[in-house]
């Protein structure tokens, strides 16, 4: 019998560190060549666009996808997972919510990976729906003591200072410039839908860590082709994707500061196969696509823990 | 609310004529660029595959995709649509009996433009659960006074027979090879899994109109090289896949016996803007691809039809 979750049930359910624990699992599956992924294909609607991505992870027993269709009135986000032995449809789970926690899940899991061991400042540039969980990831992954975040609009930027302060019990102050927000910062995560580089070159400093997680489109970049060519270590959770999707990566490699061969896999990182980081003086970059294995890999541990706990709509049928 | 519609609410509501009207409709508004489609994507599973594939058709107010694992156990195909005007989810359908029906309308709007008008007899190659839709939707849109059946199981091609003749009105005879089944058939059908051709050059007749939808593989052809070439026009429901899957095509233009210059989009000689035959005498040729747009169109007539009838199971959420 397939399982129908929705948002409010997979609230209750979802943590961060499920989510981390989640994602860490499946790059390592990934580095060994057990996971299959469709990368995201996109039909323009008259106001927004359709978006569709697959993956498969048979070792775990799933495969599935992640359609939505985003629009002026918001998005409406769903998975799907199929059994890969006969099994038919399992459980077709509202993932709004769950979207938001695995993309800051992956920045988590890059962090961790890729950051230095003793990070202790953040730097956050965007106060939107996906700033929060960004930052929420960091913060599980690292001994955070202090944070900083810029946005455009004084108001919201406050808010999200004073929510995130008392969410994740260190001090989190609004900055009134992104560069005043990086100073000193040893992670940096940029979640805009900035058209035009948020981060620069000039506010790069050796030692840090950058989590590009903003808004997918070739049209837009956070970060300006100095910045990438500073980045010593390129991550992405997927190269395929990076290269038709990732902005930054393509102006920076058109323009000849940065070249596709220095593009790391973020599971090769997460499995040991590559270093993360060198040195604390160097400069990293995970550049975050989003993909289909990370959302079929956190829903599965959804979907076992509402079966234990007898949580979700069974479908008829 | 969104409407969940299972295999036997999606039976009673479905019938050939309204596959034929979706389609019908939906390959005109694609002549005229209303139509955005995702081609088919696999991922291989242990034992079969994962497809994925999705269509918009912002004028009717919809976009979606359908998907489907299947394996040795079966196939479960579901379709999922999506308001194109902020209404987030609609529906989700249970697509095992649509697909089966909207395949053979494919071929049912592909006989009605391409065979002589004064077609008679047809003959079907194939008598798995895919051939008997396509025989009823020739039979919608042409006069048949008598059919034949061949596949490589005597006892398989007599039930087909036996079943069809008494739905049809008219007679089925089994036949002993796909020569004599073919032999003075206006429209063929090759509906079979076959990996070597089962319709030769030397068994195609002058007006003959083929509808070739088996099962679609690079790997597999139900026509020879020669059939292909014999075929003065060739049209497909969609082109970018026919590219990669047509195995018979493929085979032909590799050769070349066939050139992709010749290979016609079905929707515009649905439009008119293209001749589906010029005389009495041409042999044409349907490639049928199976594509998700023919998936939504058909979908968005049934969840019209559930609603109207009150018909199905509302989603949480």
């Amino acid at each position: 019998m397939a399982l129908y979750l929705t948002e409010a049930e997979v609230s209750d359910l979802l943590s961060m560190d499920l989510a981390l624990e989640s994602l860490d699992e499946v790059f390592r599956a990934r580095s060994l060549g057990q996971v299959g992924n469709i990368p995201r294909a996109r039909l323009p609607l008259g106001r927004g666009s359709y978006n569709l991505m697959g993956a498969s992870w048979p070792e775990a027993g799933i495969v599935g996808h992640k359609s939505y269709a985003a629009g002026a009135g918001g998005a409406s986000f769903h998975v799907m997972l199929y059994g890969t032995n006969g099994e038919g449809l399992l459980a077709i789970i509202e993932a709004n919510r769950m979207g938001q926690v695995r993309t800051g899940a992956a920045s988590g899991i890059a962090t961790k990976y890729m950051a230095k061991e003793d990070a202790s400042k953040v730097a956050v540039i965007g106060s939107g729906y996906q700033a929060e969980t960004q930052l929420e990831a960091v913060a599980a992954v690292r001994q955070i003591t202090s944070a900083t975040v810029y946005s455009r609009t004084e108001k919201r930027r406050k808010a999200f200072a004073e929510t995130m302060s008392s969410r994740l019990g260190f001090q989190v102050e609004p900055a009134e410039t992104a560069e005043a927000a990086v100073q000193d910062a040893d992670v940096v995560i940029t979640v805009t839908n900035a058209a035009e580089p948020v981060l620069t070159g000039e506010m790069i400093e050796p030692g840090m860590h950058v989590n590009a997680a903003g808004g997918n489109s070739w049209l837009r970049r956070e970060l300006d082709t100095q910045a990438v060519a500073m980045s010593e270590i390129v991550a992405t959770d997927d190269i395929d994707q990076a290269r038709i999707e990732c902005g930054e990566l393509m102006r920076a490699a058109e323009t000849g500061h940065f070249s596709w061969e220095r593009l790391v896999r973020l599971d090769r990182i997460v499995a040991g196969l590559r270093s993360g980081r060198d040195s604390d003086q160097q400069v990293t970059l995970f550049e975050s696509q989003g993909v289909a294995f990370e959302d079929i890999a956190v829903c599965n541990r959804l979907l076992m823990m509402a079966k234990e706990q007898g949580i979700g709509t069974e479908l008829p049928g």
